[in-house]
């Protein structure tokens, strides 16, 4: 089974694909660009959410529902944002099907045309900010910290399963507040939550910085994100936390009263991840056998797997079995016991392995014997012979293990793909080779920023904000600049 | 407050809207029929999903994701089911907006149409038997049981918040199976979920019936459902559970080699609740004051109100306060501190009663003396001085004795508004007076069906299925009819 996975090697785009249609996370669709995402997958995204929501709650926030639809003439309100996105925008124009008076099967009624088209919300800040404008009088309805769990379509040409499809599952959220030290607070506040979220659960590293210019969202005065690296040394911007200053309050009038009397714009923000984070988990951790996920995340932490040859060694493997399951339930630990008896166990490894269960208990007649099982970690695919006594609490250690070492690993591999560089010919030879983010100075203009997009395919991924300041000299131009900037090509 | 909700017996449709916007639950939004649902809201909405889905899980489902968009052509390969849901669909035509050469601001790009047209779901059959053509081919892909949480549109004319809206919230189930009997075992079990869920957490008594055929779902072949009463007499259906037979299979040529070695169609079921359950739980237990929540599914379950007038009395207050949310919170029991001190007690009683916490708690100077707090239940209006000591099992129980009352207060009123007739005059009179449920004999056919609906607007809710068997007389037709079928005016 995990031979048919292409290794990273030969083709890491491929790979990538295989890991996720083998492992069962997700499929295509039979419409252009939107995928199906397998329970498999989804039970991960589950996961995701939960803890996610989590930690969107235990920061003071409620969630919400606004409408799917956006009428064209609200989208058009935010110069910016509309063109940002009105060129990948899907867009209903009729209510109603007919039959075909040519016999020719089910037609679009004509007679059933929208006064006014509507978009399916590619992002939601102007049907948001149109609902706000009645619920904000005066400061006392001040802050609102609402959190959204929605789809949202934008019409991408080239798409990827999970990491950029036309329909596409996400939160976001979106908050008002009466100054713009409060809303600049939440912004920072989201994309560290965030980080937290990427690097103790998803197991990633990511630096936290601020988006240039150029790659600014559609409408924000500031986005804050954080960037990972994959292993085959491309950047993924995993979460984005937009300050959007009073530009939404402007386009859709919400003003309240201050305290103080005077009638002010209300200050906004906007932070979101998607499914996206599906497919950086897959690309950061995941090698040749298969997906490898964060014990933290995995629907499935433990499977146990029986080797046996008649049904009386099956039955006293599974009373053995029961009595291990319950220890580890006991302990918050998800397992699954595979006592199919039509496959072998050289089949079932291969199937978990690639399905990324975090660890494999084998047992036999012999380990019955010796009060051993035989626990194998998939993070780096080592084995060991274990006393029965005390499996629950090795175990427990085992997976917080895992999840270390995967981070550290992770972090390890950014370490040895991060490179300082102080000319343009040492920035073209690094970026091919090894890769990764490449730390140069920037004169701060969208010009110089296009020349090396264009030559090199490398885009600033972020200003990072704990970046030292260290004078130098522009890369391209010469000019000065006040601290390094992370280039890379990305996802 | 409270005084703006319209009675019950002024205008029900009034005090209902009034409720739903008064209390906070939803509001209506900018686009035609779509709904914004207000965090009060969504948290109950986020109680019904949590509870529901572990249901799901325990009966062995999983949920996934599929598409929102549904190509026109797989929309149309079912016949019924087409025809039950053309008229009244939502169609993305193009995908791009761009600049009015004529300056008038943005226009859809005629350039941009989609060579099909898609449908954003109504409902997700067809997307998904398309999709699972790919995932069976033998008995042991079977059964697949699988949930999605989604959005779905459909474009009604007549739009009610929550209770019939163009976007709601729902699942919706959809299982695969080799044989008849293992789907119509399923989809029996999910109708009974639904019933278990809606008397035990919504604290709703149901009556689980089969629909007639015209009441049936476009391409089931039998439709069971849950239906319950609202306090106006009018019926409400609560959930639905589809036997869809292998219509959908052979619309999508979706057959599977069985144990046996012969290729067969494969069976399906579908099921689904939506948000509007949130209607129904307003519906059936608020009052003139407002909202009256089950404990089971109510945001936070006790407020705790401090009466003051001094800022020391309030604290020696808090300070006791503090102790017993720490009791309450040990059992579970969710709990709020009011203490906002710009705000009369006697205006916060009103607010929360409005949005139906079922515990009120007040607590004054007078009871730190006496050792008491006076303790209100929002069901039944009716206040308490209980002691401070053992306050938490107090409440504990009283929460408990608040879910079943509410359940039971249901089923009285369903009891006294449930008549048997035996003639049309007498159909039509109790129709009027009191309204509710009519058990009457019913020849079975459509015609008589439609003509009792035509002449009083009342429809055949379900045929029970634990209704007795019992011969009579069509009251039309005088035919013979083997069992009384339920008549009501619905929503």
């Amino acid at each position: 089974m995990a031979k048919e996975i292409t290794s990273r090697s030969e083709n890491y785009s491929q790979w990538y694909n295989d890991i996720v249609i083998k492992a069962g996370l997700a499929d295509h669709s039979a419409v252009r660009g939107c995928m199906v995402i397998k329970p498999y997958g989804y039970a991960i995204w589950e996961k995701i959410q939960r803890q996610l929501d989590d930690m969107f709650k235990a920061t003071g926030h409620q969630n919400a529902y606004f409408p799917l639809f956006i009428p064209k003439s609200f989208f058009s309100k935010e110069a910016s944002h509309v063109e940002g996105f009105a060129k990948e925008c899907a867009i209903v124009t009729h209510y109603r099907l007919k039959n075909d008076p040519n016999g020719k099967g089910v037609i679009v009624d004509p007679d059933a045309k929208l006064e006014e088209e509507l978009i399916v919300r590619p992002t939601s800040e102007t049907i948001i900010w149109n609902t706000y404008r009645g619920w904000i009088q005066s400061y006392r309805d001040l802050p609102i910290l609402i959190n959204q769990w929605a789809n949202v379509v934008r019409w991408e040409m080239r798409t990827r399963l999970f990491l950029r499809t036309a329909e596409f599952l996400w939160q976001e959220g979106h908050t008002a507040h009466a100054t713009k030290e409060e809303a600049l607070e939440e912004t920072i506040k989201m994309v560290n939550v965030y980080a937290e979220f990427a690097q103790n659960w998803l197991g990633i590293p990511v630096i936290i910085g601020t988006k240039s210019e150029s790659e600014r969202f559609a409408g924000a005065v500031e986005t804050y994100c954080i960037e990972a690296l994959m292993q085959d040394g491309k950047a993924l911007q995993a979460g984005t936390s937009h300050f959007l200053g009073q530009n939404f309050a402007k386009a859709f009038d919400v003003k309240f009263a201050s305290k103080e009397g005077t009638l002010d714009y209300v200050w906004a923000t906007s932070w979101g991840v998607s499914t996206r984070l599906m497919g950086a988990l897959v690309m950061a951790h995941s090698d040749d056998n298969g997906l490898v996920l964060p014990p933290m995340l995995a629907p499935t932490q433990v499977v146990i797997i029986p080797i046996f040859r008649t049904d009386e060694e099956l039955a006293s493997i599974t009373s053995k079995v029961n009595q291990i399951v319950a220890e580890l339930k006991s302990k918050g630990i998800s397992v699954q016991f595979d006592n199919r008896d039509n496959l072998k166990p050289g089949f079932k490894f291969a199937e978990y392995e690639l399905k990324g269960y975090p660890v494999r208990i084998a047992i036999g007649p012999k380990d019955l014997e010796k009060g051993t099982v035989e626990v194998a970690r998939r993070d780096n695919l080592t084995k060991e012979f274990v006393s029965q006594d005390g499996i629950a609490n090795y175990v427990e250690q085992l997976l917080k293990d895992i999840q270390t070492n995967i981070f550290q690993r992770s972090l390890k591999f950014r370490e040895l793909n991060t490179t300082k560089v102080d000319t343009y010919e040492e920035f073209k030879e690094k970026l091919d080779n090894p890769g990764g983010f490449i730390l140069a100075h920037w004169d701060g203009t969208a010009e110089t920023e296009e020349k090396i997009k264009e030559e090199t395919k490398a885009t600033i991924r972020c200003i990072p904000l704990d970046g030292e300041i260290e004078p130098g000299k522009c890369i391209i131009t010469g000019k000065p600049s006040e601290r390094r900037v992370i280039f890379a090509r990305a996802y």
